[in-house]
């Protein structure tokens, strides 16, 4: 499975705390893609929630539920919105394992009390300590922008229209409130009518704004 | 609890009839506020689900999903977005246990495989089969636009900014995702932290699109 994710999301911070556990009783692994939230959202004009101000306050609320449900805690990071693109493009530096191991801790300095990931100094430390030699030449260097730019080329590709987003056998699963979609449906489960969804998809609008 | 809805929202549709069951655990009743999902989006410059070509594929699988697990199913609507001012209007007409019926029967032309609400004609005789007198031309009439008015902007006040809104003991539920929160709030838990809320509340933005 493709998990689609920006650091800038807490949504995405509890989805990758939970993707795991939910991918081993299935025998599956996940492939975390690190892309560019704010491309997904230019591409359709689209607000994320932290740009309308009372969904601003809904979301941390909304997350602190949704934390709690899982057994996570998140705290604010130290600005928001910020720019990922660092963060992002330092995920692009490792593979297996190790990424995964980057990954937890950058979001960490995200999403669980740290220091950010915005000030090349933090996120070399983390990569370095996760064994990434010299992550700040690397990380922008053109291969590594190039390589994000990609991926976020690939997930809009995929019908993603927000983080994190996973794809699993063709199907997009959107949010923490589909996992438990996602987790029937890799036990075979289906419940979307191909008709009804045709006749959905075909529908006229007898109005618009 | 005041519930804000609209009848062009297969998501409102899934939460009027998983709200009342809920309430009832809970010893609260449910009063129904229609108001306009369009106003909302328009107030914020937002995009609704539909409005998002991808988002609108994925909207329909999601429903179906959510339906499923609240033992419900969702057709498509003979279109859609459509005009949903004359259902929302009449709905005013009403109160109490009419009013409840009204709601369900205009749904049911809508999501449940009916004709829509947009012909006077289906309006006026699914007002009328729930003892609404003369439900076209009061519907039509200046008090009962007003009074959709002032529903939309009470629901703006409050901080709604989608359909549907639950508004309990000055809390704000929003979507089937938030039923299971409100489930909780309502035997008096609480994960937010008042702390870390004003933290992410205060918090300045380093980054903007």
């Amino acid at each position: 499975m493709r998990l689609y994710f920006d650091f800038i999301s807490p949504y995405a911070y509890l989805v990758w705390h939970a993707i795991h556990p939910l991918a081993e009783r299935h025998g599956r692994t996940v492939e975390p893609v690190p892309i560019v939230l704010a491309v997904l959202l230019n591409a359709y004009g689209h607000l994320g929630p932290a740009e309308i101000p009372p969904k601003r306050v809904y979301a941390f609320k909304d997350v602190a539920w949704k934390a709690a449900a899982l057994g996570l805690t998140v705290q604010p990071p130290p600005s928001h919105p910020f720019n990922p693109l660092l963060a992002l493009r330092v995920v692009g530096l490792a593979d297996g394992a190790q990424r995964d191991r980057l990954i937890s801790a950058l979001y960490d300095e995200v999403w669980a009390g740290g220091r950010g990931v915005e000030r090349p100094e933090v996120v070399a430390e983390v990569a370095e300590a996760c064994g990434v030699e010299d992550p700040i030449a690397r990380a922008t260097a053109p291969e590594s922008k190039v390589r994000l730019k990609a991926n976020t080329a690939e997930a809009l590709r995929a019908g993603a229209f927000g983080v994190p987003t996973i794809v699993a056998d063709g199907e997009l699963f959107w949010g923490v409130d589909s996992l438990p979609h996602l987790d029937r449906f890799l036990t075979g489960e289906n419940p979307v009518d191909p008709d009804l969804l045709q006749r959905w998809l075909d529908l006229p609008a007898s109005a618009s704004r």
